[in-house]
């Protein structure tokens, strides 16, 4: 077996055979397969395509490559949610808890953020003394203990695919749905969820930007769960416009309390409750009502429970950034557009992302919108406010939000996109 | 200017402009665009193909990466060759002091072998003494005092190419005509010489399988010469069956000193008197007749005015291999095929090629072949002879040659294939 065989294979339109797939991904992990041969393949891969049987064979070798953990110990269910990903998702973190007061447990690897959107760990870093870094032995004690876990992946658990993410990243080869199909389900399955729920983003926020794509990454990744004995489910949800009134970390905590204490943002309540039943129903609880136990508290109390498991302050008052510039609205009538993609890159501008994995984010950096489309706005009114440490960027976001929204005369029609647009079973 | 945006163009099947074309290759060769990077646009480039424009404008880049010789001190009008390597193909051996010897310069800048196909020269260092690093002013006088130089390129001379040429190579990314013609142009142009001929080869022992893709290959490369200043055509030849009777480095030199004594394989002479023509023209010397020249000695003496002043001994003893085996003619009949992909590969397995750039190769081994395509052949007459000073490669070799003929009943019709098929201009 050599790698330049496996490579014109894929770039000849050919297919590769189980036994290349394994040999390559096991050759590149082991580093006998040099960076710049991959990237080589993940182009041609990206270009070319891969069969149904190729991504679960690259899957299959992903899972391979680390060690799988294994949540049969514990008395209860295990369910798992993950997002492809869109500004403003803190979906997770009201979610997580408000899944474990419903009876499910909730092991939850989560991620950084990486370009203009947001990652889960870097805003439940901005809640004083919590830590994301955990070890199996943490981790398993949490979920036991809280019924819920969000932490980091840790480095044995696929690692062929964080060397490979990593790679992608820098090499223009992000943008393949074989590619994301198996990196996200590689390391959802070698977690050991016994059910998960998708949900994939389709929008200018999300990588996704066609519903087409979106239903076929969606399908492929239904697929692959399935076929590894994870009871998998997706949601095919709107990112065109970013969800809650907040993009940043702190700010996103701060929304997601609300969402537990039984307010919050209407879009996310939905998108959160939408999420927690597939959860639940995927986890053998269909007769749980999660709306019940955000209303209740036990949510609440959950979430409680688990950031100080963390070693986090849930009372403790959240980080603000140091300066504000709020956009007035120009014109009277009624919001009809608010771009998700404009919006994440104004935030991550204003500090709240990073360009580089080693870059720190800003806890309290990020923008609230006072508007969502659908609602009447006046003029002269504060539109968006943008919070920052470093004024000096100030200026650079605002240009990421030029012609980002529109606002139509009062009186016109306009009908508001549902939050979840299709099911994948 | 960013990579991933460079990548990303191609990738969508964009156009690259000139100034990501300059910008990347520039940065490339100074190391802030890294391996993995250039493999994945390389690939993209592979697959989605580049304009006129682009290779040109890429070409221009990788000259612009390094120094470019100049030979306007010298009184003579300069030709150089260059043949996009096949099997048996020592034609540049007699071919430089032909040329010399009827009034043009030859600057002959070459490489060694990689894979089945034989390096110029790997060839001419089977020569005791002989040595192939010139500096750039020893290169010159070499030229001035022989008329004639075939040295390694200097390091100068488009490193961007150098580096991209060793990258492919690992990445499976060589066979793309505009990188292949990009490549080969960007050091002829640098190197300075006035007029080019190209000898494109096509068939199993060349990279080009097809007609059509050595026409689309010759054609981007003139273009590319002409726009540059060089006079530059190309003959497109056949390499179905390897050239002359031996392919091997002293086997190889021993015919070209056959040839240049006036006798040697036919298609051999055929082929450098036609090259030798082509240069002499395009240099400026219509009239001249190299087939005098190759008869009245003149060439003779040239190669060995060229070989002692790189400090070769012209009238050494070649270096022979330990071992030889022979494969004898199964059938009487006539030779219908002798395939030049197998032969180069068997060679390559005795020890005439190398493996990776730092393998050393074997001096004395390879093949002598006894028939070629047209010649009868005779029942447990010698068919080839294999020379190695590794006979435990002899097995290994000969698997290579199995299929790699066909003997057809003697009176069959059988019409042998013209070396020149096509020219370019």
């Amino acid at each position: 077996m050599d790698v330049i065989s496996v490579i014109r294979t894929k770039r000849d339109r050919g297919t590769l055979t189980r036994e290349q797939i394994d040999w390559v991904i096991d050759a590149y992990t082991r580093g006998e397969v040099a960076d710049e041969q991959m990237s080589a393949l993940a182009m041609a891969i990206l270009l070319n395509g891969m069969s149904r049987d190729e991504i679960a064979h690259w899957t299959g070798a992903m899972i391979a490559s680390g060690e799988r953990m294994d949540f049969a110990s514990l008395a209860r269910h295990t369910a798992d949610k993950h997002s492809t990903g869109g500004v403003g998702d803190k979906i997770t973190l009201p979610l997580a808890p408000l899944v474990a007061a419903c009876g499910a447990a909730v092991p939850q690897l989560s991620g950084r953020g990486l370009g203009h959107t947001g990652g889960t760990l870097d805003k439940l870093e901005s809640i004083p003394g919590w830590r994301a870094a955990l070890s199996n032995e943490e981790m398993l004690g949490v979920l036991r203990d809280t019924g819920a876990v969000i932490c980091a992946a840790g480095d044995g658990l696929a690692p062929a695919d964080k060397k490979l993410y990593a790679l992608r990243d820098v090499t223009g080869t992000v943008e393949s749905i074989p590619l994301i199909a198996s990196s996200i389900m590689s390391k959802k399955i070698a977690e050991g969820t016994g059910s998960l729920v998708l949900d994939v983003k389709v929008g200018s926020g999300a990588f996704m930007k066609s519903r087409d794509d979106a239903r076929e990454l969606a399908t492929t990744m239904v697929g692959l769960g399935n076929d590894h004995g994870v009871r998998t489910r997706a949601l095919i949800t709107d990112m065109a416009t970013p969800l809650g009134g907040t993009a940043g970390n702190a700010l996103e905590v701060r929304e997601s309390v609300e969402v537990l204490a039984g307010g919050g943002p209407a879009d996310v309540v939905e998108l959160t409750l939408s999420l927690a039943q597939e959860m639940l129903t995927a986890a053998g609880f269909p007769d749980a009502d999660p709306s019940k136990a955000l209303a209740d508290g036990r949510a609440m109390d959950h979430w409680r429970r688990m950031i100080i498991a963390q070693g986090g302050d849930p009372y403790a008052e959240l980080p603000s950034a140091r300066e504000q510039h709020t956009i007035m609205v120009p014109a009277s009538g009624i919001l009809t557009r608010l771009d998700a993609y404009a919006v994440g890159l104004a935030a991550w501008r204003l500090g709240a992302g990073r360009a580089r994995k080693e870059d720190p984010v800003q806890a309290g950096a990020g923008i609230e919108m006072h508007a969502k489309p659908g609602d009447p706005v006046t003029a002269g009114r504060p539109l968006m406010t943008l919070h920052t440490d470093t004024p000096e960027k100030f200026a650079y976001a605002q240009e990421a939000l030029e012609g980002a929204y529109d606002i139509a005369p009062q009186g016109t029609e306009f009908a508001v996109t549902p939050i979840v647009l299709e099911r994948v079973v």
